[in-house]
């Protein structure tokens, strides 16, 4: 692929300038941020850089976008996908970031965390037994590369792990892997559901009354996209006895509104999208390596199916 | 060896009586709380089971004692032993156990969990990236087999993993093993530090000022007995920048007394001793095995050497 100018867009712009040699690269670059990105600097491009697209995005001559996030909804979901662009994603260390976020939030809660901590403000010695991780049961929605992670780690604290993916292929890491339309029957007896799956049609409203009412005091954590969870099934099932615990990182809305009914929600814990995120230094590995793949004609790990939307 | 008549006493014991099948057993039994515990009793055992010795302890005809402890301190620590009785300790889940306990702490402060609580309160959304684990360095202090476990769990994480033992041996599931005589070696660097050790005279206030200055913004978990550390020196190591964080789950007086500074002490999160709590089944489990190999001459995996302490 002949790519001459890249436009490198948004937040991390000015980082990734920082952290690339530019003088190394055949290439011209402009770095901007989102807002000063005009029609013409989109023209000029036959590369487009960023989280997101630009309010005013269109293709004109481009031919590749790189997505610095591995979500890539914001340029797929609701949006006409000009077919002759190739569109990669960013792969790094998001496996481990949502392993590492959803077990400190499940270790928390089985370890009885705020229980100990409500009595240490009491000056109150009450000993309970933190209940061990060993034998309970998972269901990681989401089999690709960041699912496959997290279903590692908890395998190897010896935790039953099923998946659930679209497809229900089975995959090596995974107990068993079920296709959506199949989920019900994995749901009974879980202890832990953790949403990773991408925004897509498909995953649109994923998470609804049917779902939650299959479980029994679970915890819930979504590290996927918000749009996956029908938020009144998911209040509804904390109100209830299916769910004891919803740890949200992600939301329809970012930032999650003020107005949010979330934000006050008993045994709801928000945190604003940090489980996955893209340091300015992995989103320039990955973006350097995936160019410099392009320019070798070798094959591309990362490509995203623009039909599925992952 | 001879053993005709069991006498177990404490908590547990009724817990454990509805736990074993005495019926199958050719030794007459007697469970008793620790008060009722009489000088006939102890007379008339041959076997003494139990957490610690009772207040009028005395060895008469008992030639062995089993701990539902791991920490034998209060049957061995400033006290005359009986170097013909044989002492055996119960080993079960507690590797597993300070593992779990010590990870959730850990990622609890890596993963920021009190900035985003707090944020929460104020229904405010402000991203900063949690720490990854991997690359992180602890030291590990007793390198048996709970040290062992939790030194697994770590590397397994991509942590740097050193222990420090009392003979610096070195073991398998560590980076490297320092003995205590070289310490201050190891500390610097180092974000997080355990203690698993027993207590002894060798490790009674073994963390005094002299090791907590060799450590900068590092965090301290006790797993291990509270009088090895000097609390002098902890205050201090918090006060200033050698400690962000210490998780205390032992003290040298339990429960903690109300007067004790800990309590309301910044940047200190106390837990009631509940790190390395053994159940009642896995108590019954391990005596049981323990009397079994007794029976028929089996070598002792638990029995613990009354001099070194452990």
């Amino acid at each position: 692929m002949d790519i001459k100018r890249i436009l490198v867009a948004g937040d991390l712009a000015h980082h990734i300038k920082n952290l690339i040699d530019i003088d190394t690269y055949k290439q011209a670059f402009r770095f901007l941020e989102e807002e000063q990105v005009t029609d013409d600097d989109l023209q000029w491009a036959n590369a487009y850089v960023a989280f997101k697209p630009t309010v005013n995005f269109n293709f004109h001559n481009i031919k590749w976008v790189h997505s610095f996030g591995a979500g890539v909804d914001r340029f797929l979901f609701n949006r006409e996908w000009n077919q002759e662009v190739l569109l990669t994603r960013t792969v790094c260390s998001f496996g481990q970031r949502i392993s590492q976020y959803s077990l400190s939030y499940y270790l928390r809660d089985l370890q009885q965390h705020d229980f100990f901590k409500n009595n240490q403000a009491k000056k109150e010695w009450q000993p309970v037994t933190p209940d061990l991780i060993d034998g309970q049961k998972v269901v990681v929605y989401g089999t690709g590369e960041i699912g496959q992670e997290v279903a590692k780690m908890f395998a190897a604290f010896g935790m039953k792990v099923c998946g659930v993916s679209l497809s229900g292929k089975k995959k090596a890491t995974f107990h068993d892997v079920y296709p959506v339309s199949e989920q019900q029957d994995v749901l009974s007896g879980t202890d832990l559901v953790i949403n990773t799956l991408p925004l897509t049609e498909k995953t649109n409203g994923l998470f609804d009354e049917e779902v939650f009412e299959a479980l029994t005091n679970a915890m819930f954590i979504n590290v996927g996209r918000g749009a996956s969870v029908v938020e009144s099934a998911l209040l509804k099932a904390l109100e209830g006895e299916n769910l004891r615990l919803a740890v949200l990182d992600v939301f329809k809305e970012e930032p999650l509104p003020e107005a949010s009914r979330l934000w006050e929600q008993k045994n709801v814990i928000i945190t604003p999208h940090i489980s996955a995120v893209t340091t300015a230094e992995e989103a320039a590995e990955c973006f350097v390596e995936t160019l410099e793949k392009l320019e070798n004609n070798e094959v591309l790990t990362n490509k995203v199916d623009t039909v599925k939307g992952y």
